[in-house]
């Protein structure tokens, strides 16, 4: 048998992305040699137990990282500073640690000062999830064909990055390299603001007269039902997201703002051409997704 | 056998909900004797012809009409002026002018005035509708279980009131009556609304500098694609009922945008307390659609 990718791997938080890691490595035999799983939550972990998702359920970060050679962050990113603090003086040389986060720079500056000499860090973020949360949300083939972004520090080493590559592989996923920055951008505009847009409208309609608001829900189906399936995303994790990606997901909201409000003015004064031009503009970028094989 | 609800009933305009409804009522045989399909497009008329969604096909809605105990407007909102206009003096006594038009204050304002005397007037709006526009996209179920609204002008015939009913029932739909300023409003938040800001969306992600579009593209899955759908929809409809609904939907998105602010404001100054609040809100919208199995 082929030598595992790790002998030891830890996931700490064993949520949605983490318990989908977890259900996803009992399908890809081999890969990992014993699977420790440690959450802050009691009720979590023990669930966790219940499903048999790891060979080991270890309630202290510091206790579970001791002789992994992989440690993967699956909490929300505001809780990353801390738990690697804590952690850093438990972890072995030459393990790797990695993260799922939904931003980069952010874990970067969070996670990069912890990190002791002779430890790996390879920040990752996999394109996949749904707006469920906790050890019962995950999904064995979550990752099955989607994108996982790999955002290196400086002087990352590429044999702990083409690991965790590996083990995005053996998860299903195709895997990019991308600075972080550009991460925090593109993810800004495809992912967070759309969250951004999906909470606030959602929001609009509750402060509805009582009427109007009943009738919002019934009718919902032309148009805005589309927007709240993210809408149900987990606050804890989406006000994290949000804070530290605060430069990227502002700028993307400016524009944004800025082009509704154009929309709104063309409306008010009823230019008709500006208007069928935006629209026909936003058909072209559907029909390039249908194209690419991405709606 | 029974009365038929219709003897003579005309569609002017066979695109999606104009196809959507011939071929729904071939699926309620005995509801119209004959269904006379008019279209300003002679592609348009001539594939419905072969599609043999009809019993006969005129270009004209005047030669159309003349005859019909029934005629309802499939056309963009912003057409229907003209088409009454048109038709208005072919019109037999007893008719019943219906519409499916997206806006309802808007046409009570154009059809109202050219309605005849002794010919009943019953605005309608079906709740259904995809992306996707001409007589090929029309769907024989498109109807089923969904709501059409009915928004009626003053001194309405119930009788005639009741054949619309009727009809929509015939096409699986259920109906409701609701004046049309409140229609407007409602309509402005659960679909108007929405579908400017997925045209906005999309358009702000088109300006983004190339590497970045084409990234947004490749990783849409992760929340923006959800917008995309609507984002496809026909410029020339949208137009129309953006600028024939300009004072609801400008309301709404004042509210919108004013949310929005505050949201990003809450995000520039780090105040974790009101995101997780607005985040909280719209879950629990979320949750009620479910409830309601709206979702
Ligand atoms: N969901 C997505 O769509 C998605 C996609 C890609 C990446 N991500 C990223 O993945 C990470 C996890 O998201 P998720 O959706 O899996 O969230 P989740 O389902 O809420 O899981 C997070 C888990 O971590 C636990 N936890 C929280 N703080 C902790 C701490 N300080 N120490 C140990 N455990 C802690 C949570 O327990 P409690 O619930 O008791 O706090 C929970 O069990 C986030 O960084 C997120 O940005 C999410
Ligand atoms: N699509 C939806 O989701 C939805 C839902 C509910 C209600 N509605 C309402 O339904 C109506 C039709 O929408 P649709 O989606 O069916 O649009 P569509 O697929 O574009 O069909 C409209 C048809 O009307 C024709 N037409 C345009 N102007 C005309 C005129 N002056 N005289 C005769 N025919 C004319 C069009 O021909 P050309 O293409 O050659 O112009 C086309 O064949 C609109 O008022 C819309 O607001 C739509």
């Amino acid at each position: 048998m082929a030598e595992p990718l790790f002998h030891r791997l830890v996931l700490i938080g064993i949520g949605h992305i983490g318990s989908s890691i977890a259900r996803a490595l009992h399908h890809a035999p081999g890969t990992v040699e014993r699977l420790v799983i440690c959450d802050a939550s009691p009720a979590h972990l023990a669930r966790a137990k219940e499903l048999e998702l790891g060979d080991e359920y270890v309630a202290d970060p510091a206790e579970a990282v001791a002789g992994a050679d992989g440690v993967i962050l699956c909490t929300p990113v505001g809780s990353f500073a801390a738990i690697a603090e804590g952690i850093a003086p438990h972890l072995a040389p030459g393990c790797v640690l990695s993260d799922v986060g939904s931003t980069k720079q952010s874990v970067i500056r969070d996670v990069g000062p912890h990190v002791p000499e002779g430890v790996h860090f390879v920040p990752a973020h996999p394109l996949a999830g749904t707006e469920f949360s906790g050890p019962d949300a995950g999904l064995a083939d979550l990752f099955k064909g989607r994108w996982c972004l790999i955002s290196l520090p400086e002087g990352a080493d590429e044999d702990a990055v083409e690991k965790i590559e590996s083990l995005w592989a053996a998860l299903g996923a195709r895997t990019a390299r991308m600075t972080a920055a550009h991460h925090d951008r593109v993810i800004a505009i495809v992912s967070h603001l759309p969250h951004l847009i999906a909470f606030t409208i959602c929001g609009t309609a509750d402060d509805l007269a009582d009427e109007t608001r009943e009738e919002v829900l019934q009718f919902a189906a032309s148009g805005f039902r589309d927007f709240t399936r993210i809408a149900a995303s987990d606050p804890v994790m989406w006000r994290d997201i949000f804070i530290n990606n605060k430069d990227a997901l502002l700028e993307m909201f400016a524009r944004f703002s800025e082009d509704a409000q154009s929309m709104a003015r063309a409306v008010r004064w009823g230019d008709t051409g500006y208007i069928e031009d935006r629209i026909n503009r936003s058909r072209k970028i559907r029909k390039s997704l249908i194209d690419i094989k991405q709606a």
